[in-house]
Formats: structure tokens, sequence, C-alpha cells
């Protein structure tokens, strides 16, 4: 397996395109619609926010991906459609209009949103121009399709994979957005990934549910489930490997492939957390088990005071041990230990349960490296599990304090 | 009932004092240590933070109260003996010295600590002190107890109340601190209560236990659960009313003065959240249960998201929206109406789940008001829940960037 380039265009027969129409009517210079389109019809699998409150464009994709098939994903950023007027109307608008475009039935198409929530989607700007989309959908358009689904991200999270299966080259690509909003469980916020391998439309769900599980679903960035999360893959089975229809080595192969990618999305997005100055990267080892591991490290990410205290630079361990010990675990606190680690070195600062006499300036070089690792040992038995996460910032606080307008 | 001065010195029979004894040894105009007294043993009552990481004072404090028989509390901030060496011996040191100046069993003391967590406790600091300390006690003393247990709170946290019991004239007076790693998780902060009431210990448990749901329990900073959270009642019976042994007429009165007094401390110390420009009051109606509007009450003032919009003065509602979607209560979206009130007017900004178009000006006066209230009904029953938290603020990151130096 080796990581390439090209994004959701580096599978074989993707074509997309993204561009400005004028949803984001404040900022003529930022694209906010993007399409992402097979050559031929694809099995699709999707997952979706564990929110109550659900956008209209998710209850539009759940019906139209009930028989597990798809060919074209049609995205907004800049407005939600969620608790919006006519939200599951005006997504159906929008995805007739593509399907008639394409020629194809509008059930094909996948529609997602993110934005504002509760104002109205402006669909007709999109409409209008979706025939300008159509015609510029190339095998290069990548980067403006993930360009256009963007909202406070400050960077574009894009990546590939390519591996061979049966003798074949397969190639998966992903482009995601964050970066507020964003809490592990299920679903999270929009990704789309794409692939020429060929897999049966079950097969390939369980794959996504078994990637998600490991990577979105271990990021947070603020605690708050978005109303609008969707991951969705589509596979157009062109890359001519022997068809993945049960959990043989190959399905296998691909499962591995496919976290591979979700977890490059992840951690980008982890990194990109609005106004972070830190990726955080838990890694609890010694758990009972490795659900235990994963709500210890979720609990530590998700702590606003361990997130404003790696912000500061400050090897303030007690608020790990604190957010271990309100995660609703079990376990002796004598038996934690704790590190901090980065590019500039490792840092033991508690050993079971105690403070230990560490070099503070040392510390303080460690966690002022843009990517900062908490290591935890519990003592209690084998399980294991790392979860990403970042720092809250002014910047934060700036973004969201006046987001609206 | 009327709420009158004197704090936890207003009940008969309780002294108090604080002193700058040298916990926080930066800061020399800083009061660290204090303790509050009866002239008589008294009943006494407590609960304790949920988090599986617990300070060793309250390892001790659980032994000593075992009997429900308490005389005096020993309190610290600067340190929160918590993760630290030697802790419960430590702890137990301290008692043990002010025991012997009060001429009482160490068993009869109650004793608790506040701030850095992991740090030795500097024992003799306070054990030097304590003759100076129970030399001063006085009947005046509750603002200076007050202030010997704030870390990062800005203003003390002090109320009494007095009503009529069988007759008699009685008092409940309380001082509690905040002000950050505040999560309703029982037990809450430190808030040490005192009464003159003559009542039960089996029912001054009761009566702690339920005015402690409804106040300390429903508030929030920042979501973190303190290592360190106490909550203690002494009751010395000096009133002289019948004893209350039983959930009768007077068991209901005293619980109602009990649960205002706790009430009042909690709103003040959601109000003074590290930080806070604003207090959050969300009030729940319609929700199928009370159990379902406390949690999505809770859920919406711990959304960080709303809480930045709030700083902001911003009227997102959306966030709300979404912050009691991901709360796990399940309910229909298309029957919540939202709206914004404080001083300055209220305004309606959502009607079964969608947008209406609202005075934008006026929503900004409203929302830039210190304290703001967030209505939400459910249409899904009669069950309804208040709950209080604080805004995020540039000043809530700077506190926490780097607290330990």
């Amino acid at each position: 397996m080796k990581m390439i380039e090209g994004g959701v265009c580096a599978p074989y027969g993707f074509k997309a395109y993204g561009m400005h129409c004028g949803v984001k009517s404040n900022n003529p210079d930022k694209k906010d619609v993007a399409v992402i389109a097979s050559e031929i019809e694809c099995t699709a699998a999707a997952m979706f926010t564990k929110n109550v409150v659900q956008a209209a464009p998710i209850h539009v994709t759940r019906e139209h991906l009930k028989d597990g098939r798809a060919r074209a994903i049609l995205v907004n950023s800049g407005n939600a459609n969620a608790c919006a007027p006519h939200g599951e109307r005006y997504a159906q608008e929008c995805c007739r209009a593509l399907a008639e475009l394409m020629q194809i039935p509008e059930t094909e198409i996948v529609v997602a949103s993110t934005g504002v929530i509760g104002q109205t989607l402006p669909k007709q700007v999109i409409i209008d121009n979706l025939p300008t989309i159509v015609a510029n959908l190339n095998d290069r358009g990548s980067e403006d399709a993930a360009l256009a689904i963007m909202t406070t991200d400050t960077v574009k999270k894009e990546f590939a994979v390519e591996f061979t299966l049966s003798g074949q080259r397969v190639r998966i690509g992903g482009i995601a957005k964050g970066s507020g909003m964003i809490h592990p469980n299920m679903g999270t916020m929009l990704a789309f990934l794409t692939t020429d391998c060929d897999i049966s439309s079950q097969m390939l769900s369980e794959a996504l549910h078994e990637a998600v599980a490991v990577s979105f679903n271990r990021i947070s960035v603020d605690g708050d489930t978005s109303t609008n999360d969707t991951c969705c893959i589509l596979a157009n089975g062109i890359a001519r490997n022997l068809r993945i229809g049960s959990k043989g080595e190959d399905y296998r192969i691909f499962t591995k492939a496919l976290t591979e990618l979700c977890t490059r999305l992840a951690r980008s997005m982890a990194k990109d957390g609005e106004g972070a100055k830190h990726l955080i990267t838990c890694t609890v080892q010694g758990a009972a088990s490795e659900e235990d591991a994963e709500t210890v490290s979720k609990s530590v990410i998700s702590s606003t005071l361990t997130k404003a205290a790696i912000f500061g630079c400050d090897a303030n361990w007690g608020r790990i041990l604190c957010a271990m010990g309100y995660s609703g675990v079990a376990f002796d606190p004598e038996q934690v230990n704790v590190a901090f680690a980065s590019e500039a070195g490792v840092i033991d600062v508690c050993r079971q349960g105690r403070g230990l006499d560490f070099d503070e300036a040392l510390a303080k070089k460690i966690l002022t490296e843009p990517e900062v690792e908490i290591l935890v040992s519990m003592g209690e038995g084998e399980g294991q599990c790392t979860c990403w996460g970042c720092d809250i910032t002014y910047d934060y606080i700036k973004i969201n304090g006046d987001y609206r307008t």
C-alpha cells in the first residue's frame, strides 16, 4: 500500500469539480458547491450523524441509498440545510436538476450540505450553476471539490492510497472537511470516498463501518456532534479485481487500506480543528479492554482543561488523570503512568498515579511542537487505543463567537 | 424564608476564620486556609465527586463521617492534595493538629483541599498556622473563610437563609468556590454549609441529596468533573426546633430552604465560571419527563459552541437544537420552540424546529446582558428543568493555558 496523489479522482473512472455558486454570498472567492461523479454506476455505502436533529439532505440521501447504488455526490458548503424551511424539497430539487443533466435517475445522487443551521438553502444558485459544474467535471478536479466543501477549515483534506488485490492495482481516494462541531458519534463531519475496487454493497458497508470506527469516530474538536455528519463511499469496480463478496483476505486488505485513508483524513481534521495550534494524539495502553481504552482516550482528548493546558504548553498531567477519572471507566489510579512526547523528545510526568519531579523546561519544549502525544498506561490489561484531538485556543472562541455573520 | 447576612456564621454556634498560611506561596496577599467550627458536636452529611480519581482528603473525610458526626471543617486552597505523595497521611496529620488544638477527636474533622493536582501538600505551613487560626475563630469570620477557599474565583460565594420551624427561627448558611473543573456529576466543587437546625443525621443526608440534585448538580462551567468535589453540611441543633427525624412538614420546609441556599451558591458559581462574561440559564419545558428536561438542558449549557455563541452575543439557535439533538434524549425536532430572554426583553428565534425571521439587533441587545436565558419548549410532555452555565471566553483559555505557574 502506498499513498498517491489525486484525492477522490485517483481511483479510475471518477471525476470531480467545485466552484463558487453563491451559497457563501459574502465570499465570492470561496468555492461552495462540488460534484463528484463516476463514469458508471457504483455500489455505495454511507454513515450518518447520530444526532436526533438531522439535516434535510441526510433524509434524502438515506432514501436514495436504500438500494446500495449511486453514481454522483452533490454537496454544498455555507448552508447546512438543517432546521430550515422546505429542506427536503429543496435538497430533492437539487438532486433532480443534477440527475437530468447527467441523465441518470435522481435516486443515484448522494446529497450533503454543511454550514449555518436554520437558514433557507439558496437552492436556485446551486441549480443555476449545475450545468457549468457538470461541463467542467474532470479527473483532476478533486482539489476543487475538497476546497468547495470547506467551511472554517484552513487547509483542504485530501488523500488517496493504492494497493494490489488479486493482481490488480486498486485505489481509494477521499476528501473531508472539519473543523468545528466535531465529536466522535459515528458518521462524523463530511467525508467522501471513492474507489475503483469491485466490491459488493454489503462488504463495502461493513468495511466502511470498520474503518470509520477507528478513524473518524476517534477524533474530537469540540465535543459537539453536528446535525450534518455524513461519510459516504462509492465503488465503481473499474479496477477489475476479483469482486469482494465475503470477508476473505481481499476484504481484509481493502479494509486496511480504507482505514489508513480514513485515519489520515481524520488526523488532518483534528489537526485543523477550529483555531487549533496543536494536534493532540492520546494513546492509552494497558486498559482492561479496547473499549475502555477508547473511552479513556476520548475523555482525555475531549477535556476542555487538558486542551487548554496543551494550548499553554503546560505539562498539567493532573487534568489528564482527572479526565480519565470521570470517563466512566473503572480503574486503579495508582497503576497509571503518563508521559508526553513529540519530535522534541519524551518525558515521564506521572508514575503509579503520583507526580514525578520532571524537567519543566524539557516538558515545555516537547509541548511547544505542533504535534504532541499523550501516552497513558493503565496497568489493567491489554486494551489499547489511539484518539486524536486538538487544543482550544483564543481563535476557537473568536471563530465561534460570531459564526453566522 | 428570607436571605440574611453572615454566611456559614449566620447559624448560631458557628465560628470561622481564614488566612494566608503559605500554600499559595506566590501570593502572600491571598488567604489559603480556613476553619469552620461549631461550639458543640453536629450531625453531618457530605457528598463527594464521582470521579474515579479522588483526592486524599476525600478518603479521610469519608472515614471520619462514617458515624454521621463532625464538629469542624479544615480546608485549604492552592493545592488539591490529589495524586500527590503521602496525600492521606498529610491530610490526617493536619486533622490531628487541629483536633489537638480544639481538644476534640480527629474523627470530628472534615478535611478538604482544592488547587493544583499532583503536587505535594505543604502540610507544615498549614499545621504551623493552625494555632493562629483557632485563636481567631469568630462569629463574623465567614467572609474570611469564603475568601480562603477561592482559587480562580473572582468573587466570594456566601449566602444564608432564615426561616421558622416549630416556632423557632432556624438558619442555614453556606460558602462555596468554583470556578473551573465544574460539571454536574454529584458532589461538585467545594461547598460548606452550616445550620443550627436540630435534625437527624439520616434526614440531614437526605435533605442534602435532594438539594444538591437540583442546584449544584445542575451547573456546568467546562464539563470537567473535579477530583476534589465536596459538599458538606454540619447541623448543631442550637435553634432548638422540634428535632427533624422523619420526612414530615418540617423536613419539607428545611429542604426547601436548603435548596434555595444551594441554588444561590450554584448560580453564583456558574456566573463566576472561569473567564465568564455571561451567566446562561437554560430552562427546558414540555419534555417527556423531568429527567429528559434535565439531560437536554445540561447538554445545551455544556455545548462549547453554544457557549462561544453566547460569548459573541450571537443568536445562533441552531447550535442549541444541535446540542439537544446529541443529548441522548429522543424527541421530535419539529415540535421545538426556542427563545432568548434577558432584562432587555424576549425574542422568539425558532418555532416548530424552523428558524423565524427575527430582529437581529434586538437579539444582540438581549444577549449583551450579563445574565441571559435560553427558553426551550419541546412539546413532548410536562417535564421541566432549569440548569445554569456560562460562556466560554478568551479569558477561560488564558486562565487555563498556564494554571500551574
